[in-house]
């Protein structure tokens, strides 16, 4: 999973029936140690992160496999809500 | 998902069984919030996006996961056309 | 997809079985809009794809859905070769 | 798979159901030879990984392919800790 | 898939059981046409290639298509052993 802030949000009518109801976030990703090359992803969102929040995010076919998502063409979710992150020793 | 730009058409007529009657479209990426490394994809679209819109690509196994492209050696979909893109909170 | 050219061959005898008589081509990726930073694939090619020619290359599990690949460890293919690409409206 | 150095802890309470239980750990990965561009990932970890060990990570769909996080929607895992590593001739 | 080069070995005990026997070599990748950006991979070995040897690299879920292996959570393997590559026309 990567780590990401949600930044903004992304409406489409005409979309896949697939995402229809689906909430999509835009995401920037800190998956870098230096901070200086973000990317930014969009993330469907069944979980309720708001603007600012810090997200877990999974990539790829795993992304099917949340609840409600399975038939969605989908490759980015938002997979929880960071509470804290804590790097070095307890 | 990846927002990009519609930049263009392929036309390819020795090809996979699988693509004959796809159209595909050439996208530039906007996946870096500084935006001077593009990167270029090729994408099947069945939702109709034209020159210049703004769309959604899904990349990986989830591009099969879109009615009518199951059995389609693709790796890169549009999903969706975007109407609007907001940064920052409603 | 992402674009690329044929760049040259690869010859392997001890190989898994599922690559057996499958033609082996080094791909000059040309996936960035500035050509400064090539990347090279090894793609399966069933099409028959010649040196210098433009090509589609599918990546991923979708490179095993094409047919006679379905069981090969392949993760890149040559889905099609290029007749025309068109940037900017028709 | 890449090798990564564990770096700290990640804590989520509002997250997808097939995460609770899991351990989510911040992993260095040292995919690069030349050190200067590291990249983060949070990785599953049904090891026991500690803080500054040397692992394995694998990602993507095969991150489901370990005994108890097949439905889980996790695209990294800690499939091993590294004992020794060694360039070059035995 | 990718060219690379045998660079090495990892050893792990404490490690999930679908690796239990299965050979790991540290590859650097090359797929890149300018060398000055390396990349690292731990790759399972099947074939016996060894150290200096050019091998062909398939990552992803296509990794375990390789007999032996459907069951591993791998994420890249060594599909071949390069006999020789040549760039350019026949």
């Amino acid at each position: 999973m990567k780590i990401g802030v949600v930044a903004g949000n992304v409406w489409s009518s005409r979309k896949d029936e697939g995402l229809v109801g689906v909430k999509l976030l835009i995401i920037s990703l800190q998956d870098r140690e230096e901070n200086n090359e973000c990317s930014r992803r969009v993330a469907a969102d069944l979980i309720g992160a708001g603007i600012g929040e810090k997200v877990l995010i999974t990539e790829g076919s795993s992304a099917r496999n949340m609840r409600g998502l399975e038939n969605s063409p989908v490759d980015a979710i938002v997979v929880g809500i960071i509470d804290e992150e804590k790097i070095g020793a307890l």
